[in-house]
């Protein structure tokens, strides 16, 4: 089987082994349902329950705050719909650069008579401070700002805008969906009252996310149902995921601080590549994930680039693998205001636990005779 | 390990031996995630079309008309808000003995200004004829009835009642969760606008399930994003699941017939068993699914009943599993009319593909003892 080097773990990650073993037995003789009142059910209550632990310890939450989901996506719609749908409609405001699955339900709250006001960026990706002044002034009822930006890896300092938004009364959320397993998370200290997770971005499967949540925050369930979850989320339980997703968030949390090392150096060897081939390197000059590298050679086609790349071995993004449906530029360097002709070329290369010195070396390589081969052809066309 | 005889099909069924097979790739080397444009990814969407195409197959419904979700709860709540998102608020009529997952959608939208209505059943548990024609009266805009329910396994006549219901301009929805893979379920020949699916009944995973639903009919999606499933559905698909929900169905469809003969022939032991007993079978008259028996003994406590079966080695329900956190007795016999002092007796023992005739006659024997000995007690008691 053909299988290039994969260089694309912020779209999502390849299982743990660990993790896989763990899952197995679930998918097997252990396959009962977690609301079920015998041996099979009980067993079954019994994984999800260490699994919440497990998760909630990995981001300094307590077991009772995390609600499963099926994933990110369900769980920032929860978040957004759940709860706006028990309170007055009010202004909610959104950075610009949060995933779709945060800004879709954002603009879905407008049919119920809220406001939809995006905070905007610089041009390094982070909020801008007059503007979320000027919202703080609005007196916004919800506030989502992402930990880490899918697509740059930017992070914004969520520590100090959770506590300017609460001063001010609003519920604070943040989708930390791309920084788990690649910078430390801790619920209580950031001080937001609500955060996403998502299983398969951090070696865990697909099929599992959690709401943690400040319990005075009362939502209205997105599924309702059953009652599973504390009336959260209704639906049996998807236990072999949850099972995956808690030992998942083990081993990242133990992982964290030697993996940001490694990851780092790799990316200095990456961006060092990058700066001889000409690349523009987006975010540069801002506090970033260690995994994450946002790039672009002008005048060259992002999707172009990327398919020559996959069919030469190396697996990467042209853009944010969850919206690639949409052939749009990057809605992300859009709000950075960078220009459209420019983000047309951007490609995404992310690392993860697999990725070695040597993958890197190669990738540069062939990034560079990719290039090459499309400046002959431009060349030649303009001959 | 203690491994009771298992009696709760309709809660969850074990997975299918080629259905794990199948699975086990996508929790391996192929992890790609659907929307990613290179290798990995094309193998995955190439999965999930697979698999969509299988579904739809299995239920004679067009691929186009298959909306992943991450269950049967999903699915529902996917309906009754999704269309109701999009419409002025009317009326929604429902069957008195829906599931939750439909129900509590259901009351949910009475904050959106929709009146909730239900329709009542007779004491064998279907849909009273002159309550229905009632309903169609005052012209729902949302209708949902069940196709099999999952406590009694009532079959209710879904096909009159829907042609009933898009004659007074209703958009017709069945949940058909309990159907698959035990009767025979084309989504064309139901004439429904809309059907719910669900992975784990049917020896697939728990994570999948399906609103199949004619394209007509508008829908806001409740999990907004990256716009996968036609924009009705956002998130990462869980190919694993989906690949498995794909297989699953397949097989079911093959095999249902020969395992509906199989079946009512193991449900005529039971009932014939259950008669010596002195236990009263609820919609015993009504028809019904091949492998549901749900049963009471006056003055027996079911949960008491059941705790006792699972400790000699028979693991069955007292209640829908889905809602059994919930002690109250159960909805369906409520709405039939049945007493609440012999609801509380109820016991489900619902059948699958690994039963045998000596389960059903070892169950019947240790039942006969847990009666007895359940009946000292309380003569002891009573001196
Ligand atoms: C920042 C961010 N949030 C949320 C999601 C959605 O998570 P999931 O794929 O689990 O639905 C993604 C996935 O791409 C993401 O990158
Ligand atoms: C009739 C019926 N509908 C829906 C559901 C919910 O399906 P899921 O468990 O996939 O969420 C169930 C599960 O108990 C059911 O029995």
């Amino acid at each position: 089987m053909f299988a290039p080097v994969y260089l694309d773990w912020n779209a999502t990650a390849p299982l743990e082994p660990a993790v896989r073993e763990a899952m197995l037995p679930w998918l097997d003789s252990r396959f009962g349902n977690a609301s079920s009142r015998h041996e099979y059910g009980r067993q079954a209550r019994a994984a999800v329950d260490e699994a919440r632990a497990q998760v909630a310890a990995a981001v300094g939450a307590h077991a009772t705050e995390v609600i499963f989901t099926s994933g990110g996506t369900e769980a920032n719609n929860l978040f957004v719909k759940g709860a706006a749908g028990l309170m007055k409609p009010g202004l909610i405001a959104i950075s610009a650069i949060e995933h779709p699955c945060v800004r879709e339900p954002a603009k879905q709250l407008r049919r119920a008579d809220w406001t939809l006001r995006e905070i905007a960026v610089d041009r390094a990706g982070l909020v801008k401070r007059t503007d979320w002044l000027a919202v703080l002034a609005a007196k916004p009822v919800l506030v989502s700002v992402m930990l880490a930006n899918n697509e740059t890896g930017v992070l914004q300092d969520v520590a100090t805008l959770a506590r300017e938004a609460k001063e001010v009364g609003a519920w604070f959320h943040t989708d930390a969906v791309q920084a788990l397993g690649k910078i430390g998370v801790d619920f209580r200290a950031l001080g937001v009252n609500a955060m996403t997770l998502s299983a398969h971005k951090v070696g865990g499967p697909l099929g599992a996310g959690a709401l943690v949540v400040d319990k005075r925050l009362e939502l209205a369930p997105l599924l309702a149902g059953g009652g599973q979850e504390r009336g959260l989320r209704s639906g049996t339980e998807n236990v072999a995921a949850i099972v995956g997703f808690g030992v998942a968030c083990e081993l990242a949390a133990a992982r964290v601080s030697g993996e940001n090392g490694r990851l780092c150096g790799l990316r200095d060897t990456l961006e060092a590549g990058l700066a001889t081939h000409g690349m523009r390197i987006f975010s540069a000059g801002a506090p970033r994930l260690p995994n994450t590298v946002f790039f672009a050679a002008d005048g060259v086609d992002g999707e172009t680039l990327v398919a020559r790349l996959d069919r030469a071995g190396f697996a990467c993004a042209s853009g944010s693998a969850c919206s690639s449906a949409n052939p749009e530029p990057s809605h992300t360097l859009m709000a950075m205001g960078v220009e459209r002709e420019t983000a047309r070329g951007a490609v995404r290369v992310s690392l993860g636990r697999d990725t070695q010195e040597r993958h890197v070396v190669d990738f540069l390589a062939c990034l560079g005779q990719q290039m090459n081969e499309l400046n002959n052809l431009t060349a030649v066309a303009v001959q």
